[in-house]
């Protein structure tokens, strides 16, 4: 536990969301107050833009536009997929890191993402540690997925859960508006882990879901799909709603979207497209009524303009968090939530061992799935809606939303 | 032009909007307030809620759940997709229309929809006046494609205009969030006119648009695409942002999308999915770059939590313009929208003979689509901003959209 005086440096990777600039937001206000740190650098496309020197000086940013930022989606730094090799197998990119950690006496370090770049946060801060170089690392919780291990829940779910829970009520309004029947099947995002699929149990709380949800916790059986629907068409008059996450497997643990991959699918069909669509097309032809497939694609993780007012300002907090903690000496750790045994929804952050948070991931409790396999639990319920609370979005300008506009000055163009 | 005492009559048809049951709430409040009108009803599924006498006691529903129709998307009634035959063919359903009108002694029949249903509308009208029996009709414009002759603009294209501009600049900061290539193309909607497809150029004016817009208007080059996309490629490091209209036609006038609906598309490529999809995959193949598509799907005709406010307000008072008008005598006619020659935006509701709407499709003028063919001049934008301005959607229960309920009492069962 040392109070170090120097640089911070903070870099955004993985898939953006919603909310990571949030954070980023919370890092750079917290840092640019504390007289410990001298200087707040963003790096440009996370691990990558500090290998190859190109970061930003925050303190030249107007802080209006860094409050801007809590509203705008994706990572305004840019963002990378890289992973750091082990350092026994290939040294290079550590040494450079501690060079340019060196050169401009970085002693901050905070790196916002999901399991992979909790990964490389705890690669870079178990070398820091070994190499002597003194460097408080303290990573930043992000993913829409909420599947870190650990945390309460992620900041970036509770907005994609409302994206989802929305556009869901909207879309089951519009599906069923005409008196002949439609099968609508809708895909989400979420390779192993359910969160984002099972928010659309959020929107039947509300009257207006879907009637079959898919988890990826539950192996998929085509046969049984098909008969789900047929069950809920011969209910509702040939209308059904379906949702199923883009991660759903087969029993043999094989995802079901990997066999659109090729010009013809498992079942002989011509395929393109992703599960949802492939899902569709096997409706369509063996209960021969019409259907929609529906993507929610990127908008499900960059549609800031439904952002949840909970999960923005806990983003905010998270990275904000992440400085005090590490000025008061605390490193190799991930702050987490914690939810509080209060009634009133409060969530506070804390710390955990940073490797308990690399490569580690959370799904949703099989306990919480409907006996059928298609629905959610109350328990859901009663955890995920307090995260969707609250509407917090970008100021308007002819119509539409202002989102932050940063300078960029880079370091060694100052 | 007779003023007339009975019921009044009111349906929505064709496909459903942000906004098509905020005119239904300014008929109906409208209509609940003329002393003339003595009851007021909402037919299901429209056209054949009157056939089937399956309609609703409007002066049942409480105020408040109106007052929410404004926010509400899609067709809270029921719509349909049902063309009258003429007259001359099969007078059945014309016979049949006249008895339930006399039934429930309805002198003021409102007709929510687009060029279809303005169709229906127009022989409704014709029949009623050429059968002698009084009956005030008026038509109420609606459509997200913007195609109906003579009106400045529809109800319904601001809130869908504002939908994609906000998405699409969203998308574009997460598109371009990796320092590695990515090439998205866009499905918007839109047949034969490119109005909502233009929308994407409002994203640019802000700075975070499309590289290519891709009207219908505009006959579709696939090769000429496929430099374009190359020729972006070549300056933004191999990203780009192509949206393109689900309508988009080769120069021999036949969908670019029909090709997809085989296993093979015209190309020789396995197919299954919208143009877009079909555009992504001959990107890939021929550039070898990586590609996503994405379709805007039935999220951007009712993403009612995007609405314009501007939509929102205007829809209503097309609807209780209408009202208005049929009370003071006027039938047989639309309400249109004529733009006012003030320095500030202001739109006035006038009639137009209905007939001229009928069937008629207004296309984007050509002369506003830049020389290359994939872009807008600043024609369209002066033209199309006002129309996405304020916000206006339900407010939250749960932070989710608390949308109307309506009671649904049935005429017959009242």
């Amino acid at each position: 536990m040392k109070n170090l005086v120097g640089a911070c440096m903070f870099g955004q990777s993985g898939g953006p969301t919603s909310v990571i600039n949030s954070s980023a937001a919370g890092v750079f206000c917290e840092a640019l107050k504390q007289k410990n740190i001298t200087e707040v650098y963003g790096a440009a496309h996370g691990i990558k833009g500090i290998l190859n020197e190109e970061f930003y000086v925050i303190n030249e940013e107007d802080p209006k536009e860094l409050e801007l930022m809590k509203y705008t989606p994706s990572s305004a730094l840019g963002s990378v997929r890289y992973k750091l090799k082990n350092y026994e197998d290939d040294p290079t990119d550590y040494n450079r890191l501690l060079e340019v950690f060196k050169k401009y006496n970085i002693r901050y370090f905070f790196y916002n993402g999901g399991n992979d770049s909790m990964d490389t946060c705890n690669k870079v801060s178990k070398f820091m540690k070994n190499s002597g170089y003194d460097c408080n690392v303290i990573g930043v919780p992000k993913t829409i997925d909420n599947d870190l291990y650990g945390t309460d829940h992620c900041p970036g779910y509770g907005s994609a859960a409302k994206y989802i829970a929305t556009t869901l009520m909207e879309i089951n309004l519009d599906a069923k508006v005409y008196d002949t029947g439609l099968v609508c099947v809708i895909e989400v995002m979420g390779r192993n882990a359910g969160w984002l699929t099972a928010a659309a149990a959020l929107a039947g709380y509300k009257g207006l879901g879907a009637d079959l949800i898919y988890l990826p916790e539950i192996p998929f059986d085509v046969d049984k799909f098909i008969n789900d629907v047929k069950g809920v068409c011969a209910k509702n008059g040939n209308k059904c709603i379906a949702v199923v996450s883009e991660g759903i497997k087969t029993k043999e643990g094989k995802y079901v979207g990997e066999f659109t991959a090729s010009s013809t699918d498992l079942f002989g069909h011509a395929q393109l497209g992703g599960v949802g669509a492939m899902l569709a097309n096997i409706v369509k032809e063996k209960l021969g009524v019409k259907t929609r497939a529906i993507e929610f694609s990127l908008m499900q993780r960059c549609g800031a303009h439904l952002a949840s007012k909970v999960d923005v300002e806990e983003a905010f907090e998270a990275g904000a968090a992440a400085v005090r903690f590490a000025v008061d000496g605390e490193t190799d750790k991930m702050v987490i939530f914690e939810r509080q045994p209060s009634k009133d929804y409060k969530m506070k952050p804390v710390l955990m061992p940073i490797e308990q948070a690399a490569n580690t991931e959370k799904t949703v409790p099989l306990n919480w799935i409907t006996d059928n396999g298609t629905g959610l639990s109350q328990e859901f319920i009663d955890y995920a809606l307090p995260l969707i609370q609250g509407d917090a979005k970008a100021p308007l300008e002819d119509g539409l939303p202002r989102f932050a506009k940063l300078k960029k000055v880079l370091v060694n163009k100052k």
